[in-house]
């Protein structure tokens, strides 16, 4: 870390450099004037922090601003009274000679762990928000999950192989971005969305393992944890089963834990789609916590209460020693399930006493023998809560999948520093898109790939394909930790006509199918092994392992909800000379 | 490696595992069938090959055919005659059972290192090619190569940082690709040239070391080892002098030879830009042989002879052991230097003949004192061959460079196994732009920052920024290797007058400036460090290390010379749907 700039980091020295001439660069965080005499500073650099002193008659600290750049020259002497909070804190730095390399204006915004700037000042100065410690080491934390990935992946003799980015729009999925060329007139290249293709003839070209930690693009309406562009470590093998890939990325995940968090996770369980979907509502259920749904229509129909008995599905939960909730708190979680989001038209609830009681929203329809019929599905006990939907089946999941991960934050259940993680399996191979926002409206009322179009179903359910496509199961998985998917994959068809038959069932006429994907139906004719691999969502990983919701922090520069960067004013307008080499117009549109 | 498919791959298998019973899956490079009785089959995967031995009456090997896949069961056996040239070569599968996984169709070239395949059927099926060996090899070569980058970087405190790929045009240096967006009406986004200007907000951040291995893009008319998309390893650093960059990169190329070749290389010599121009007339002179030129107004002038007496500059080489090249070799390499696209008018030789004598083409106005002259001018020997060239200085020096290093490949003297690295410092700032056919029209007639708009003036010149700009030396520094540039970079400016000052002399109006590279220049005010870096052309540092001297076969899926990819057929056509949506329409231009 010597440079001829300087001798040490600002987080390097320690008692034992006392004695020392040194050379420091770094930033002001900090500066004290104590009277005439002395003046402390605090420089910072990726490293740490190192207290400078010296007496005020060595410079003029009047030009001296936070923020401001210096090189520093002096002695390494023991601190009077030592700081236990950094590391460098038993020491300081007697001045000699001090130098201003850059000034500084005032910043925007304060450069700490908490600071005052909003997200939208943060965002166009991001230059100033990466120096708060605290985002610099999410990015440092990214860092080195990314090296632990590639070694990982290096043992188990997987190649990083780079596809490329300028691809062929194939619009099946999420729109594409796309981009015009000059050199051919009226065409088009696309980003890719994700390798998958190129992946599979990797495959077909016997390279055996392959991963690439790899931008991809979707031109989604974005929501707030999307980004235009995003990073997969994305994955294939060949000559495996299901099994294989999970074991293998099992392990990857593990490793992940042990060498970057110092954790050691259990081994993965498994659960099938329609389980998930059954006991949490939720294809990506948070597994940190119990409090699985219970199904109630044989227990509570047929009692007169006609919000139960014209339910599709009558579905709770119940709330471990929740029993106490005031009524505040019971409308508060009626209100939860009420937005529109949400979209429940009302929450039953039953609240088993201490005293072994258990008294009903819905009393006037349910005798105490009937509700001690609930509580016996529930298994609940005195102090237990129970929180009851009612609706369409898939309405009903949905809003009490919400309710429960909201009373799961409540009772302090989602502790970010636990980890739960599990394969959600068996997941359908189809469903209908009847109208998907980021989807080209052309697409709707049809079979839509639920994971994507090369897919493999599984053998045993390939006779549904024609009588009964919604009912076919994939050899699809995801990886769900802490209720989010961190990853996903499939075994993939690498039979031709198979591949054929899937193209024709998501309605592409065998022209369309040839135009979009003949080569790689050409390729299964040339002898493809049996494979399939997995692509792991990494800014999402990274911020999983940083405890934080949002990915937008674990991106070095980052584009708003609007697709925008607002640091480099991106997107923008081009020159006439551009679109004209490009052979396209701007089309001005009629708002009217 | 076991998967549910296999035990073992092709390659693995040794004479220490006769007797295992073992599962293997592959693709067929061979069948021979000797007689009813035997049959032998050559099993391929990327680890290497196994040979399969059954009778006959096992399986119908007519259904069997090159390239197709197969899961072989049976017993590892000692082969009666060994070959020692594979690695599995003591061994062969006593087969006991045998699985078609899937049929191969006949190639349309020979899967073999040395095909049948011409480069445009090579690059439509490149699935197939990429089963070659050879090629496959090119990539693991790049593989190796990233990873002992990033474990050498990672070891000096670097951090991988993704910088975006949806960024703003700049189109100061070549085109940009641009994108249109969906969401914001008539605006682009751009692909980057480079992370240049995010590196140098990341070093504005604090972040001290950065490093990426990221894919650029340049809208170019292709020459043969160029791609519109390729692949930097992309460094930065801050409180750096040159010096600084020199050691940290020289180290890494050193750890590139030593870990990926077994090879130590000696420090790097450097060489100012100035000498680099006057003793090889290339600013990337390759170095694995010596053949410097030798200017020679002084000596040849003034005898009469015009050609050299109009001549703003005659140079020359001496060739060593070449004097007896014939008079038809002589005719080859004067055909040589006429050819347009090196251009001199002829050339001249003369012979230092073995027996002490000299004998040149222009004896008719050198007489043999003054070819004694010349002599001791090259410092000539028996034997050698000295050439020489005439014209105005850069055209000389230029003709003269190609003769040098066509005299060097018809000498034996650039041996791909040997590696000669260097470093070209002193480059000169600016160079004129008096029309390049890779940037804008608009741009041409203007000083063009030879390396880019950030590079900084090397302090002693500041002052010739204005009186005569072409003259002031740059901070700047390419490394070059068997005189291929293989990396180049320089020290930035961090000033933010000093880069406003910059974009003023390239031409930049204020507002252009502002509107550009505002960001930058902002993030200038806000204590910007001294910084610097660099960025090696990943590619050819692959196809350098491959021993080849074109990148094509180093990228899993390169374009054509067209910018084309004619596998996937891409660029294409997008719907009229895609373009309504993107607020753009395809122009149609009138070729009349």
């Amino acid at each position: 870390m010597k440079t001829k700039y300087r001798t040490h980091t600002c987080g390097e020295l320690r008692i034992t450099d006392v004695g020392k001439e040194v050379k420091l660069c770094g930033w002001i965080q900090k500066i004290r004037l104590m009277g005439e005499q002395l003046t402390f500073i605090d420089l910072r650099d990726r490293y740490g922090i190192t207290q400078l002193v010296f007496h005020s008659d060595i410079v003029n600290t009047s030009l001296y601003s936070r923020e401001g750049v210096l090189q520093a020259y002096g002695v390494v002497i023991e601190r009077e009274s030592k700081n236990k909070n950094i590391a460098t804190g038993d020491i300081e730095i007697d001045i000699t000679e001090i130098k201003i390399l850059n000034e500084s204006i005032t910043p925007p915004f304060t450069i700490e762990d908490e600071t005052d700037g909003g997200d939208e000042l943060r965002m166009k100065y991001r230059y100033l928000d990466l120096r708060r410690s605290i985002v610099r080491k999410n990015l440092e934390l990214r860092h080195r999950l990314a090296i632990e990935t590639r070694n990982y992946l290096d043992k188990q003799h997987f190649l990083e192989v780079e596809t490329p980015v300028l691809i062929k729009s194939t619009p099946e999925g999420a729109r594409d971005f796309v981009v015009p060329s000059r050199m051919h007139e009226g065409e088009f290249y696309a980003l890719p969305q994700s390798p998958q293709t190129f992946k599979q003839l990797l495959m077909v070209s016997g390279f055996d393992r392959y991963y690439q930690i790899v931008k991809c693009f979707r031109d989604e309406d974005l929501r707030a944890d999307r980004q235009p562009e995003f990073t997969q470590i994305d994955c294939e093998m060949s000559f495996v089963e299901q099994e294989d890939i999970l074991n293998t990325f099992e392990g990857l995940v593990k490793h992940l834990f042990k060498t970057v968090k110092g954790i050691d996770i259990p081994e993965l369980s498994r659960m099938t789609y329609a389980d998930a979907m059954k006991y949490y509502g939720n294809d990506k259920p948070d597994t940190r916590f119990e409090m699985k749904f219970v199904e109630l229509n044989e227990v509570v129909k047929g009692k007169a209460f006609k919000v139960f008995d014209d339910a599709e599905l009558v579905v709770g939960i119940c709330a471990k020693g929740a029993a106490e909730y005031t009524r505040k708190q019971l409308d508060e979680l009626t209100e939860f399930v009420k937005r529109p989001q949400i979209g429940a038209t009302g929450l039953i609830y039953a609240r088993h006493n201490a005293d072994g009681t258990i008294k009903s929203s819905v009393d006037k329809f349910y005798n105490e023998e009937e509700l001690k019929k609930w509580s016996a599905t529930f298994n609940s006990q005195p102090g237990d809560l129970i929180l009851i939907l009612a609706g369409t089946a898939d309405k009903a999941r949905k809003a009490l999948s919400e309710l429960r991960l909201e009373m799961g934050t409540r009772l302090g259940l989602r502790d970010k520093n636990k980890f739960s993680c599990l394969w959600v399996i068996d997941f359908p191979l189809l469903e209908w898109n009847d109208g998907d926002p980021n989807v080209l409206a052309s697409l709707a009322g049809r079979w839509h790939a639920k994971h994507h179009p090369f897919t493999s179903p599984k053998p045993e359910d390939i006779d549904l394909l024609n009588s009964n496509p919604g009912t076919v199961r994939a050899n699809a998985y995801d990886m769900v930790i802490n209720g989010v998917e961190i990853g996903g994959g499939s075994i993939r068809i690498h039979n031709k006509d198979l591949q054929a038959k899937m193209f024709e069932i998501l309605g592409f006429s065998k022209e369309e199918a040839q135009n979009q994907f003949g080569f790689l139906m050409n390729a299964f004719e040339y002898g493809a092994p049996p494979h399939g691999g997995l692509a792991f969502g990494f800014d999402r990983l990274c911020s999983l392992f940083g405890g934080s919701d949002g990915i937008r922090d674990f991106i070095a520069f980052p584009k708003n909800n609007a697709g925008r960067d607002v640091m480099i004013d991106s997107p923008s307008a081009i020159s006439d000379e551009q679109l004209n080499e490009l052979h396209i117009l701007v089309k001005k549109e009629n708002h009217a």
